[in-house]
């Protein structure tokens, strides 16, 4: 399957270089630009002419990038890129990540997409020119350009929560979304609530989608009808959650329970609730999905869906690892269990509906 | 001042090499061992025989490390170690650091102490290896020997919210806590309040210390008695919020009014009122510290003294870029202003004490 260099093969452009990954050397004799050229656009920098970037480029695209010896090394650092750093979701996620990076003297980069949930071009420069040993991306998909940047320097990407289609090769780390919808709605019916609102999180996003039809499939198999003025799409924000329940409960047959598909929308609910002077769990259930700190000491105590971030992160950092290496992990695409943990937002309904 | 390599002046003894920082060539030349042993010792690996590496630290100590040529770049990173990644205290620093590394185009590196205030060995070893740009400690004290070993390496460290003396040569930012704790005790004195209750943070914390300093002379400046038996000592835990809260409103003439040291452990002051059934503020009013985003969402809302805290971090980070400069920071050691922000937990009290 290997030619000799030089050599020219039936299927190949005449000025096609050997198959298998190319060295520095090879690419810049190839493209007919100086090594630092060649360097320059391996590390991620944009001073270089825009088509001998890409000619660069498409050469490593098609046959990959095999580092000098002296370059080989990665530096000792797992990168974790969030779409945003707010609440506890990335803190749980990075205790996770960082208890594998300091077994293995890792260091943890976080960086940042301002609530993008797409990396602009200036991170994946900045990722290049630091070379950690891999990158995981949480709640956020790279484009298929910087996915490739990252596969030419041999950087492996481990996807945690990811938010688009999983047809991508990338590797993945998930919560079993739809089962944790399930749980959640079975524990509503359990206690007798028939009324149930969702406030789902934003459509077209996976996670989202799934614990709503864990929903459905909860009230499906039950025989229990589903009432498409209680299904609300919030964006996992806690204004969401008051928003939305404030008009829930206007409703001339308002819900007896609420699920709020994250926990932040249940703060929400219970803000509404207060201002409706609704006690919960007498007048109104609330159950929430992720089970954060905070969910433990509001009062009263959430009853929620455990998402367990933290393993999450140390079985992406494990992976991302393990790739680094040159090793396949066991599995691909992991999903880890979600779990009901059942706290006092939650009761028999009041005034059960007949 | 300097004098040729090998002379010998009569101050110095007779094997003292010259003065200024060395290299790694000249420290393995007066040390006597070789250049490979030297470098591991400045990059902080252990393997090394005790009294060789205490040999070439001493001499670095004393007289400075001058990095060759090659190595003289520091990694684009900038560290943050914080002693415990819980809760959005970090998140919010992060989000300080990460505005101004971005500019700079340098990945903050996060580590963690695991709660523990002092890094242990293993933490320097790494840090070292990565070769940051700079070091923010937050709310954690390095060694002496820690604090030494980055300098001799020219990383330089910034203290933010230091926990310890102040005596250090390391520049610092912090809050105006002294403020912060006045400013909250004279709102509730502005309201009526007589009997204030005071849930401190652990004692030997400067934070701690401050806030509680800045209660006492808003009570003395206002000629209220302080009651010893309304000054509890919490550990800035949900928890010690609510056991103490339990304990006050059992006292014979319990408090009309809580300040909470932080935010969490208002909290737990409103878990005590809840179960005792009162209402916040008609029966109590509490005051926190930080204003930490649950602040704004739990009912009531809190009504706290927000800390500066990602302001605290774009200070620090920029502080560190400057000293890897070589120049010096405008201020070395800076106080960001606390101030108080007035939500519904407050009110004067129902019953005022005559």
């Amino acid at each position: 399957m290997t030619s000799a260099p030089g050599s020219v093969r039936a299927n190949e452009a005449p000025d096609e270089p050997p198959s298998g990954p190319l060295t520095i050397a090879q690419i810049a004799e190839h493209v007919g630009v100086s090594l630092a050229t060649v360097s320059k656009v391996v590390n991620g920098r944009f001073d270089v002419a825009a088509d001998t970037r890409e000619q660069v480029e498409s050469l490593i695209r098609r046959h990959g990038y095999r580092r000098q010896k002296r370059a080989s090394r990665p530096a000792p650092l797992l990168e974790i890129v969030f779409h945003e750093v707010r609440g506890e979701y990335g803190v749980e996620i990075f205790n996770g990540v960082q208890q594998v990076a300091r077994e293995h003297h890792l260091g943890v980069v976080i960086s940042e997409l301002q609530g993008r949930h797409t990396p602009g071009r200036g991170w994946v420069e900045d990722v290049l020119a630091r070379r950690p040993t891999g990158v995981i991306a949480v709640y956020s998909s790279l484009t298929d350009d910087q996915t490739d940047q990252l596969r030419g320097r041999g950087i492996p990407l481990v996807l945690l929560d990811p938010t688009g289609e999983t047809g991508h090769t990338s590797p993945s780390v998930a919560a079993s979304n739809w089962n944790g919808g399930l749980s959640a709605t079975r524990h509503l019916l359990h206690l007798g609530h028939q009324r149930i609102a969702v406030i789902t999180g934003p459509e077209g996003l996976l996670a989202s989608r799934a614990r709503l039809d864990g929903h459905r499939a909860a009230m499906d198999m039950a025989d229990t009808p589903i009432d498409p003025e209680l299904i609300r799409v919030g964006a996992f924000q806690i204004t969401d959650g008051l928003t939305h329940t404030r008009e829930l409960l206007r409703l001339p047959n308002p819900p007896t329970a609420i699920f709020a598909c994250n926990d932040g929308m249940a703060y929400g609910v219970y803000q509404a609730a207060a201002e409706a002077g609704l006690r919960i769990p007498h007048d109104l259930s609330v159950i929430g999905f992720d089970n954060m700190p905070p969910a433990s000491w509001i009062i009263p105590p959430l009853t929620t869906i455990d998402q367990p971030l933290q393993k999450m992160g140390t079985t992406a950092a494990t992976m991302a690892i393990t790739l680094a290496r040159g090793e396949q992990p066991p599995l691909e695409h992991v999903e880890l269990a979600t779990q009901l943990i059942t706290r006092a937002s939650t009761a028999p309904p009041h005034h059960p509906h007949p």
